[in-house]
């Protein structure tokens, strides 16, 4: 098995304790520093217990954060009180286990909704991962938060900043419910920059939009999702402002990773086959480019004609026209894999050599041109699959 | 074969031109006197030749309407300036058959997206649907007009209206691509009764809104959506004004064929095996309850799990919590097949002997109640399959 570095002062784990049959189901991120952290999570009303609790310990103290625990094979949502104090007893157990305050502990849950949580193996669990944390411990901890998910997540980076080394890295869960404004979805990036909370703010709301915002799987929108940057400083450059060279290299990488583990959850979407960049060029503004992007992503029969390997660009076409835009679509450019579908009001049958390669490869390409100003937008998807349906007829039973 | 009695003075008729292989693809249905006429077409930017034809049609000629030509097979969509021309010769010819103005026949057409149409089946098609005429030719008609649709549907009523029989027939094709603000979806209702534009236009608009309008099958919206109704007078009932007791009979008739047919065409959704009805009540707003409601019946994973029969009420209450609105989740109350799933903030364990039976049956019940108010809406879906994902993966090819 690779071994892929933690940065500095970071150390984590990962076991099965019981709340799945077999598979990995409890993961615990550490630093041995205090760290700087931000985080966002679903714009659902119908909220999972630890993250109404991760919200109100990120209001009081989030610059003081050390670990976080997560389970799955149960979401702790729609679990009423309950859930909250389930919730609360995670983040006690791992402070007990470590001797750190309880409010430097966030908890995530990803699993099934509306089942209490089995709270005995959780506990027990805790304390074992405690014990087993290393530097080493990332695979372990990133397979720990996966739920149907077929492979695990993690993307890393090494950058200069003022001549010291800083390493990132993050792990993230995806497969089903994915959606923009975030997905059952959760991230985790760890970083050993020091860097400023305003600049770490700022960096992940922008990396976010292009990232994890830009992706839909079935257009489900979670109650659990959670994108969060931990960072402790023990690369001991000096700390990174809101701007400047400095803050730009540290945005940059964060939002490469995050777009890293976006494809790859796009790629591990529930039964899907291919990843799908749809590009929306020529808009009047990014809003009109993104909502074009995002129907054409969320369309059914699209995703249905991509896995078929059938170049149905009436069904990108009409996605557009429904995407509540306006527009011309006398002046629109359908392009499938590179090949031009329909232009100049025409539709353009394509020599068969060029046909046949369209929607054939693991990489799909969807652009549509609108002749209406410089805006443009990108989504990705996957294609939908029988065994997606098959994934998700049977989860809770 | 039944046969359904068509309204006064109606004939129709149904053959296969050419367009696909072996199922019909040309119907034709014509009135010997005059109607009035009232449509509703798609909302989608990107509409369909025929659509924009008969749009100016009925601008100028809306009391004088005669006969309805729909092909299926092609969509006539996207195919620029020459989709109008073979739209128009398609009036043309129909007229030419028929012995009547160009300006008071209406084109319809269904099927593939941006394929130019083969008009010579077509042309030489009208022809001989035309010769073919008759009060018995109903089904033929409404078989003409189905494209992926297992099964044809038609619903009728009779009542009086001031000591005359009325009767009132509608004919519908839908199967995928099935989407609130219409679909793909064709419906042709044809009455003898006596009614002003009015009344027509009023009872129409009022009728979709509960009827086409509150059906869902896989959230894409079609190019040619389209509902007409044909209006003859030949039963010789006084006419009925936009008002008053033979108005609400007339409205309320109408209404019952609409959703009669809208629910024929959520169950003969693509690899469709059950009709699931969506109830939230208790909203503010009865907006506000279409939102939930039809946040809930486009839930892909909700689709899946009742195809499955695995009652994953939290689904639901996702969907819910993601759709727009503002509420309690701990006020809301789910009710699954008549048990209870969630109420007051708890998780239910339903008996196990009620929980075999729920999302096991052919029709469905999904109810959400949000205390918050007494407004409420109904949406219907169907579920999806392993077969909807076949039936689309190839389409065009």
């Amino acid at each position: 098995m690779m071994k892929i570095r933690l940065p500095k002062g970071f150390l984590a784990n990962g076991i099965h304790c019981g709340l799945k049959k077999k598979r990995k189901d409890l993961s615990l991120f550490y630093s041995v520093k205090k760290c700087k952290c931000v985080a966002l999570f679903t714009t659902n009303v119908v909220k999972a217990a630890p993250l109404v609790l991760a919200e109100q310990v990120l209001k009081k103290n989030d610059k003081n954060i050390q670990a976080i625990i997560v389970n799955s094979g149960n979401a702790n949502c729609m679990t009423g009180k309950r859930g909250m104090t389930d919730a609360r007893k995670m983040a006690k157990s791992t402070a007990a286990a470590l001797n750190i305050p309880e409010d430097s502990v966030m908890v995530s849950s990803t699993g099934v909704i509306g089942k209490p949580m089995d709270m005995k193996p959780v506990v027990s669990g805790i304390s074992k991962l405690a014990r087993g944390l290393s530097s080493s411990g990332l695979i372990q901890a990133a397979e720990g938060i996966l739920t149907t998910d077929r492979f695990y997540k993690i993307s890393t980076r090494m950058f200069p900043v003022g001549g010291k080394k800083v390493t990132m890295v993050g792990v993230a869960k995806g497969a089903g419910m994915i959606e923009p404004n975030m997905a059952t979805m959760l991230c985790y990036v760890m970083t050993d920059a020091a860097v400023s909370q305003v600049a770490l703010r700022k960096a992940l709301k922008l990396g976010n939009e292009d990232s994890f915002n830009s992706i839909t799987v079935d257009g489900d929108m979670s109650t659990n999702d959670t994108v969060m940057v931990l960072a402790n400083g023990e690369a001991g450059n000096q700390t990174i402002k809101g701007s400047g060279k400095d803050y730009k290299a540290f945005q940059q990488n964060l939002e490469e990773i995050m777009l890293d583990l976006a494809k790859m959850i796009v790629r591990d979407g529930e039964g899907a086959s291919k990843l799908v960049k749809v590009s929306v060029k020529g808009a009047k503004t990014t809003f009109e480019a993104r909502r074009a992007a995002r129907a054409i992503a969320d369309s059914l029969l699209t995703k249905c004609a991509i896995h078929g390997g059938d170049p149905n660009w009436g069904r990108v076409a009409s996605s557009v026209g429904s995407s509540g835009i306006k527009f011309d679509p006398d002046k629109m450019d359908i392009i499938l894999d590179g090949v031009v579908f329909f232009s100049k009001a025409r539709a353009v049958c394509p020599v068969p050599g060029k046909l046949k390669k369209v929607f054939k490869n693991k990489n799909v390409d969807i652009e549509v041109r609108l002749h209406r100003g410089d805006a443009e937008a990108v989504m990705y998807t996957c294609d939908i699959s029988k065994k997606y349906i098959t994934i998700n007829s049977f989860y809770t039973t």
